[in-house]
C-alpha cells in the first residue's frame, strides 16, 4: 500500500503541474488554456505510462482507454482538470487521479476486464472563465450543441470560439465529441464532497443520489452616476444604496426556508460589479450575481420569484430601473439507482462506512447522466473547504476512493 | 462675441481631441497617460498661436506664459485635462479653456498687462487612476513630496513611478516642480459647479468660500471563500452578508447628518470589490470604499467614527473580520477674502446673478490655497451632471466665466 500512497502524491503533484501542494495562492487552471493543457499532458504521459491509449476528442476531452475489445461495451469514468480562480488541487483532480490508480492497482493484479474502460478528463468543468460550467461534458453527452455559446467571453473579452480555436481545435467541430449512446454502457465520477457532511458523520465515502442544478440570476441596477462631493445625499440615484439590502434579504429567506422545508437551500449573491467604482463616483450600476441550488427544484423556483418581486419594489422606492435576467435554471438530476446500489455493496464489502447523499454542487456526471446510468462517488475533504487554496483531502481518502472504483470495476466488467 | 463663442466651441473640442462632444461614453483621459499627453499638446498649439510662452515643469503640469517682465509679480490660473473614466469634457477643461480665452480677448483688445500672466494645466488632477487626486498641484504647492506615492500602483497594477517615467519624466526629479513662494502673487481657477445649486438658483456665476475635503475610508472585510452549492446556509462566513447592511447605515446616517446640523455632508460607498467575484463561491473578502465630505471637519469625523464603530459589531455579530484604514483625512480649506470679494465685485460689474458658496468637489486650487492667495469661481453646469458622460455647460457659461477672469485680472494686473 505504501507504494501506491507514495504514486497517489507523485501523481497528484504531476496533475497539478507543481512540485508542492502547499502554494499560498493555490491553483488557477482555467478552462482552454493552457494551464489546463499542461495538466492534460501530465494525464497523457501518466496514461501511457500505465499502457493506456490516449487521444483528444473535437471538444478537447483528454481520452485514456483501456481497451479489450472493439465490442465489448465500455465503462466510462473520470472528473475534470480545470480549477476556479485560485482554487485548490483536489476538485477534479482526486476523481482523474483516482480512476488512473484504480486502473493501475488492477493491472497489477492481473485482472482481465471484459469491458473496455475508458477514463475521461473533461475539459473547461468550472464556471470560473466563461460563466459556463461543464462544457466537456456537455459536449459529450450532446446538450452543448443546444447552446449558443460562440459568443461568450471571459472577462478580457476573448470568446469560447476564440479560446477553444486557441487550443488547435475547431469551434465548428466541437459538437463532433458528441458520442453515440452504444458508445458508452454506464459512468462513474469520483470527486471530493466540497461539504463537510461525510467528516460530522465520520464516513469514508459518500454515495450521492440527486445532485442539486442552479438558478442564477443576474440583477441589473441602473441609477444615476455622479460626482460623490457635489451630490446632496437627497438628490441621488445610488444604484448601490438601492440594491444593497437584497443581500441580506436572499441571505435571510434561504435561511428561512431551511427552517420549514423538508429539502435544503442554499441561495448567495456571490458577484457584485459596481460601475463605475471609482472613489469620487456616486454607483450608477450594479450588476449582482446570485445562484440558487436545492434538489428541490419548486423551492429554488419559489425564492427566485421573491427576488424577482424584491427587486420591483426596489425599484419604485428608490428611482432606479432594476431588470432580473435568468442566467441558468436547471432541473435537478437523480442518479442510476442500480450503479448506486452496486456502490453501497462495493463500500460494505471494503467495509467502509458509507452516507448516502445529495450533491450541492454540479459535476460533469450531471451531463453524462442525462443519456447513460451514472453514478457519483464523494471522498471527504478537510472542514468541506472547497474552491479555495485550503482544499484538501488526505492520501488515505484517495486511496479509499480508489478501491471503490476498482471493486466497481471487478463487479461490473 | 460671435466669433469668440465660435473659438470657444472649437477650442473645447480640441482640448478635449475630439472632434465632436455628443460620445456615448464620454472621455477617458486618466492622469499620466498618452491621452491626458494628447490634451496638453492641444494646449501648447493654442497657446502659440496666442503667443504664449509655453513649457513643462517637472511634475508633467503644462505651463504657457504671457511674458511681460522678468521681476514682475506672476499671477496664476488654470485647472486640469485628464478625467475620471467615461467622464464628461468641461470637468477641468472648462477652467484651462476660460483662462485661455481671456488671455485672447485682452489680447485683441490691447490689454497691456503690468504682471505675467501664466496658465497651468495641472496634471492628473483626477484621483481615478491612482486614488490620488491633484498630483499636479501637489507638487507645484510643496505638497506631493510629503507622501511616499512612488509605489501606488493603478487598477493594472502599473506604479505612479513607472507612469511618470514613461511621460519622460524622472521620478527623482518630481518635486522640482516645486515653486518658491515668490514665484507666485496669486492664483484662481475656474470650474464647473458639478452640483446644481446655481441652476436652481437662476445664478450665471458661483463664488466659492470653502472647499469641502474628504475623510476616505478603506473597509476590507474577511470572512471564508467556499463553495456556494455545498456550504450550508447556517455554516458560512459570507463576507459580503456580512457589510452589505453598511452600504445602507452609511446613507442613513449621512440623511440623518443633514437634518440636523448646521453644514451639509455627503458620504458615499462608492466602489465595492469582492473576491473572488465568482458565481460558484461564497463571497470570501470585500473591500469597501467610501468617501466623507464636509466644511465641517467634525460632521466628517463624526461619521467616520460611527462607521468604525459599526464594523466592530458586524465584526462580532457575523464572525469576519474587518479592518478600517482612513486612506485620506483632509482638513477643508478657506479661500481668500480679498480675492473673493474682488471676484464678487467683478461679477457685479457685470452685471451677472452670483451666489457665494461651499465647493463639495477638491480643485487644484486647494492645493494651491495652501501657499498662495487663491480664488474659485464656479460655472452652472446642466442638472449637476459630472464625472459622466452627460456633463454639459453651455458657451454662455463659458463666455461668462472668460469675462470674469478678464475683469479679474484687469483689476489685478
Amino acid at each position: 500500500m505504501n507504494e501506491l500512497a507514495e504514486w497517489i502524491k507523485e501523481k497528484l503533484c504531476d496533475l497539478n503541474v507543481t512540485n508542492t501542494m502547499e502554494l499560498t495562492d493555490g491553483f488557477t487552471r482555467l478552462g482552454y488554456t493552457q494551464e489546463e493543457l499542461s495538466a492534460h499532458q501530465h494525464f497523457i504521459e501518466i496514461a501511457n505510462q500505465l499502457g493506456l491509449n490516449t487521444y483528444q476528442d473535437k471538444a478537447g476531452n483528454q481520452w485514456a482507454v483501456w481497451h479489450v475489445d472493439k465490442e465489448a461495451p465500455t465503462i466510462g469514468m473520470g472528473s475534470h482538470l480545470d480549477t476556479v480562480y485560485n482554487g485548490g488541487g483536489y476538485d477534479g483532480v482526486a476523481g482523474v487521479l483516482c480512476a488512473l490508480a484504480a486502473i493501475k492497482v488492477l493491472k497489477e493484479k492481473g485482472f482481465e476486464p471484459r469491458k473496455n474502460i475508458a477514463v475521461i478528463c473533461f475539459i473547461s468543468e468550472e464556471s470560473a472563465r466563461f460563466g459556463i460550467s461543464t462544457i466537456g461534458s456537455k459536449a459529450i453527452s450532446g446538450e452543448l450543441e443546444k447552446l449558443d455559446l460562440a459568443t461568450v467571453t471571459d472577462n478580457e473579452g476573448i470568446t469560447i470560439k476564440q479560446a477553444v480555436e486557441d487550443m488547435d481545435l475547431k469551434w465548428e467541430e466541437i459538437d463532433q465529441a458528441r458520442l453515440q449512446l452504444n458508445e458508452l454502457e454506464q459512468f462513474v465520477e469520483l470527486h471530493i464532497e466540497q461539504g463537510k457532511q461525510l467528516q460530522e458523520s465520520n464516513s469514508d465515502i459518500g454515495i450521492v443520489e440527486g445532485i442539486a442544478r442552479p438558478i442564477r440570476l443576474k440583477v441589473l441596477v441602473e441609477g444615476m452616476a455622479n460626482h460623490t462631493g457635489t451630490t446632496p445625499m437627497n438628490q441621488r440615484q445610488d444604484a448601490l444604496v438601492a440594491i444593497a439590502p437584497l443581500v441580506s434579504y436572499v441571505n435571510e429567506e434561504a435561511l428561512k426556508m431551511n427552517d420549514t422545508g423538508t429539502s435544503q437551500l442554499v441561495a448567495t449573491v456571490s458577484t457584485v460589479n459596481v460601475k463605475p467604482n471609482a472613489m469620487t463616483i456616486i454607483p450608477g450600476k450594479v450588476e449582482l450575481g446570485i445562484d440558487i441550488r436545492s434538489v428541490d427544484d419548486d423551492l429554488k423556483k419559489r425564492l427566485a420569484d421573491k427576488i424577482k418581486t424584491y427587486c420591483q419594489e426596489v425599484e419604485k422606492k428608490h428611482h432606479v430601473s432594476i431588470t432580473v435576467t435568468t442566467l441558468v435554471d436547471n432541473n435537478s438530476v437523480t442518479l442510476d439507482d442500480k450503479i448506486k446500489h452496486n456502490l453501497i455493496e462495493t463500500c460494505n464489502n471494503l467495509g467502509f462506512k458509507t452516507q448516502v447523499m445529495d450533491s450541492g454542487a454540479g459535476h460533469d456526471v450531471m451531463n453524462m447522466a442525462g443519456k447513460w446510468p451514472s453514478g457519483l462517488i464523494f471522498i471527504p475533504c478537510q472542514d468541506g473547504i472547497s474552491h479555495h487554496p485550503d482544499e484538501f483531502t488526505s492520501t488515505v481518502n484517495l486511496i479509499n476512493g480508489t478501491k471503490v472504483l476498482e471493486g466497481f470495476f471487478k463487479t461490473e466488467s
